[in-house]
């Protein structure tokens, strides 16, 4: 079941087996020009992030897996094998009938087992260049991330790291970087076109008070710095020495962000734990990676108790209590008053025709 | 019902009533630098649109309705009232639950009453070009099409007329275009971002045999240029004089374009019927605006047969029966084939367990 099935360049699609995975794909692509370019860090298989509906990084320039899945054959609770848009579909749009394929996508398991995916693929850039910013507060990162957006700026990742964070990487991953709420930022395109959007963000940047900007134009330089981005989760770890990770995410209207990370820090110093704080903040989504004792079962429902008042505050600010790591069991509760009850009744309901035994994935999503 | 309810610009969302129709949304965030980019064309309602997952000539740039949407206020067929995302909410992406919003959107009215919808909105590009340029045949075309997809060229509109087009299009909107296969292009960015994408343009442009090449930087010479694409239907009709418009789309994997055209365009000529075609290529999708005399249901039945024959053109080539204009009546039995019995019987589910009664929208979509 890891089989890249077919691949179509000119029409930029793929189809693949539910054991491939995103980044055997991209090795596979690597002589077509084309990527697959969601990436949620780890190297999970793409099936799998249909399922969860993945998203990461790149999210802000590609979607999420909700906008790059064309269609999903899928074995459902009594056998039937569906394929979500007809069997061979693969256009980049439709509009015939109920769109099967996204009522799959990120629902966990619970309605069914996909086993292949046909997925959009995209050119690789031209050329990419990366910067740093460090800024005294949050306010100043993210109203530099809406006018990035507001000018049209072709950003492809724009990552929020609250000064635990830095402090984390510049230990980990042997970095000197000021210990201040930063961005992490990535831009595509031809070389002209990159530096022009240099400068323009170098000038927002420094308007609201962001210091020692710095591009990352040389690709050891660019690989250094996204390496050590990816490699936070251990970072965070590596505070504190024989922990495990525990890690939560909420995301909310962009413009809510400096409120909600300000509120999650007031919480996570209450309670005396370690909580570094990572974000997909043109998106508004954004992680806590507590690192936790796991020998310490008061360390861990203090953690418990902190993410369930995150997740609350998201919701208090139009928010959702996950934007990427999904419900699983541990969420079920606040999907409840996110989406109401009237509206989980007519998920149940989807899951009760589709699933009327209730053996897909049990317990998971719904009580 | 025609109310803007709320416009969040830091957040670049809005939420409306059903009424809103997509001019009157754009108008009024003039002052905003911000605009709702989805235009298939006539000023829908943008309900509406979300109901019929609409798109047109900005969706290879911006998606269709499917990406576009963040909430849905929805009257169920038992009066319940729900929230596709949960109440107020409005946040980019998300991770809760079944992608109820994306199960709505183009369902065509048959499991609810769409009331509200929040919507994602963008920044106005900088500035914006416009171009035409023309080809000896269908293949020039397309391939120029991948190559600029392939490039990253960020293309903001990419329009396919075929030669009867053009002659329309010349002879309603006192143009005198080259009568042959033609593209018409747009592209947005910063100024000098543009001078790139025009020199590159130019380029593939030529190295496919195009010829005429025209830039419209001008504002009017480009609003003209944009108004005649958009009035193309009322210059088909003008073709037979006292016709009415019988309109068809099909959507298959662009590298499939030149050999379906070539066909569909046998199957016109055989039928002896005008069917001028015109295309969002860059999507794959594209349409054939018959002139019908009213008067003459022999014509009117030759018109339906090679519409119907294009769409099965479509679906042998992993295509579907409609990209943009939906199923309603004319095409349920052809969804059937797309989809294949055991997806429709999933559908079917669906609709009965939403709307047991069928009072929604019925005998729309499934028979």
């Amino acid at each position: 079941m890891n089989e890249i099935l077919s691949v179509n360049p000119e029409d930029f699609d793929c189809t693949v087996q539910s054991g491939v995975t995103r980044m055997q794909l991209n090795n596979y692509l690597r002589d077509t020009g084309l990527w697959f370019p969601i990436d949620p860090g780890a190297d999970a298989s793409l099936c799998g992030m249909c399922s969860t509906s993945a998203s990461g990084t790149n999210a802000v320039r590609y979607g999420t897996m909700r906008e790059n899945v064309l269609n999903l054959e899928v074995v459902l609770a009594d056998g039937r094998v569906i394929n979500t848009a007809g069997k061979g579909r693969r256009t980049k749009k439709t509009s015939a009938g109920y769109n099967l394929t996204n009522l799959f996508v990120g629902s966990e398991g619970t309605l069914g087992i996909i086993t292949k995916a046909s997925l959009k693929l995209f050119g690789i850039p031209e050329a990419t260049v990366s910067a740093v910013c460090h800024f005294p507060d949050v306010q100043g990162a993210v109203d530099t991330t809406v006018q990035v957006l507001q000018c049209g700026i072709p950003i492809a990742r724009i990552e929020f790291l609250d000064e635990v964070s830095i402090d984390a990487v510049n230990k980990y991953s042997k970095m000197d970087m000021k210990v201040a709420p930063s961005l992490f930022l990535e831009f595509t395109g031809t070389p002209s076109s990159l530096d022009e959007q240099a400068a323009l963000v170098a000038d927002l940047c420094s308007m609201n008070n962001g210091s020692d900007f710095k591009w990352a134009k040389d690709p050891e330089e660019r690989s250094h710095l996204w390496k050590a981005r990816h490699d936070i989760l251990y970072a965070c770890m590596a505070l504190k020495p024989g922990s495990k990770p525990y890690s939560t995410d909420v995301c909310v209207p962009v413009s809510k962000l400096p409120e909600i990370i300000k509120r999650s820090k007031e919480e996570i110093t209450k309670a005396g734990v370690c909580g570094p704080i990572v974000g997909h903040v043109g998106d508004g989504n954004f992680h806590v990676f507590f690192p936790v004792d796991q020998n310490n079962p008061e360390e861990l429902q203090k953690i418990q108790e902190v993410s369930k008042k995150m997740a609350l505050m998201s919701l208090e600010m139009n928010g959702t209590c996950t934007g990427e790591h999904g419900i699983g069991q541990g969420k079920r509760e606040l999907l409840v008053q996110e989406i109401g009850e009237t509206g989980i009744q007519v998920m149940k309901q989807i899951k009760q025709t589709l699933d009327p035994k209730g053996i897909m994935n049990p317990a998971k999503v719904f009580y």
